[in-house]
């Protein structure tokens, strides 16, 4: 049995953690729910991450969940992938850029295929929907004018943000956003789509067994 | 002139920061930006900030924004306060825990005030104010149930986390929430407001000006 444990599933923010891991070179398992089967409503895998959501990584001193918490764990548990700035201001943007990620920009895509958290009422989810892609853009636009000056989100480097900005642009299609209209964005995503980390990630992604119980 | 300036605002998240402030012992400067007049908009803020939003901290470095980001900054700029844990998992647990309060509780308070974030037709807006309650106490439930198990939020000891959660807590009754539901969360809030650092947030807010541009 690995180290460690990720519980993903297709299509989700947990790539995210999963792209660092591979590019950590850590020694983990991928364990894929079937959220056709709401697999991550399942009282065993409401036990180890009461929240029901992914990504969550089993690690030998429990369980971790929150992106923008896995991320930084990944950087500090492997200090020799260089996948974060020792520097601790440049710790802190990296913190910020994942933050916003999290508490901004995946939320604004969340209000396409989960409506229903934040309204009962039918039209108003649609209402809800109907806004996703000028959120959508308006992330794009700041994100555009304020990072990605050079290859990477980070001025320093390649970091574990640049899998979270790959994860959240890769939505960006089905929600109604044409990635061409941000070419700094356009030419990140495509320069990820070449990493193997990226490809690496996307093969054991097809190649998992999507399960129902954990 | 302090070395550290804090952009807050009344009743928002950027209590957090303050508090987080004010227990590091930091020499900072408060400056209260008056959202009755749009000031998070001004041109002048704007360039400090493009996001248009609250909490910002001037360091001699740049400036930071997003509160996960800034209450981790602050816990590892001033070490003796003690403000995090040292042990790398302790800390990605409270990461995770901050995550949470910014990503899912602090999103779902501001589908109140901020409805019109996320739709434009006011019925819609209407419908998600009307879900406020439930989703707050969702998160509630699932703070009470996972964390608080002694006095604090981590099992560690007083943390950043701390001021963080009762931020959010302290928008309960606003969101039609009566937070005696929660035992553990109810005396936590009563905890945090006897604290020298929230009563001494709480004079400095009542003292300071208001200004429209920075
Ligand atoms: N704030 C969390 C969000 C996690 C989250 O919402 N995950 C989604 C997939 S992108 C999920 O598991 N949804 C399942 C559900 O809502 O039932 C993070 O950043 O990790
Ligand atoms: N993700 C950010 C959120 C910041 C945020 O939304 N701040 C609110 C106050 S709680 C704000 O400045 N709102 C002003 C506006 O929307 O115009 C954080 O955690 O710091």
């Amino acid at each position: 049995m690995a180290d460690l444990t990720l519980y993903s599933a297709r299509g989700t923010c947990a790539l995210a953690t999963h792209i660092a891991l591979i590019e950590a070179q850590a020694d983990f398992e991928l364990v894929l729910l079937d959220f056709a089967q709401q697999a991550q409503r399942d009282a065993r895998y409401l036990a180890l991450n009461p929240k029901g959501r992914v990504p969550a990584l089993r690690t030998p001193h429990g369980v971790l969940t929150e992106t923008v918490a896995l991320l930084a764990y990944v950087a500090q548990a492997f200090p020799q992938a260089g996948l974060a700035p020792r520097d601790p201001f440049a710790f802190a943007q990296l913190q910020a850029f994942n933050a916003y990620l999290a508490s901004t920009m995946h939320v604004s895509h969340a209000h396409r295929p989960r409506a229903v958290r934040w309204a009962d009422d039918e039209a108003a989810q649609r209402a809800m929907q109907a806004k996703v892609p000028q959120n959508m853009r308006d992330s794009c636009a700041f994100i555009e004018a304020n990072h990605l000056q050079g290859d990477w989100v980070m001025k320093e480097g390649f970091s574990v943000a640049d899998g979270y900005l790959f994860t959240m642009t890769g939505w960006l299609a089905g929600d109604g956003v044409d990635m061409a209209e941000f070419p700094r964005i356009a030419a990140h995503h495509a320069r990820m789509l070449g990493r193997a980390s990226v490809q690496q990630a996307q093969a054991q992604l097809d190649a998992a067994e999507l399960v129902a119980h954990v």
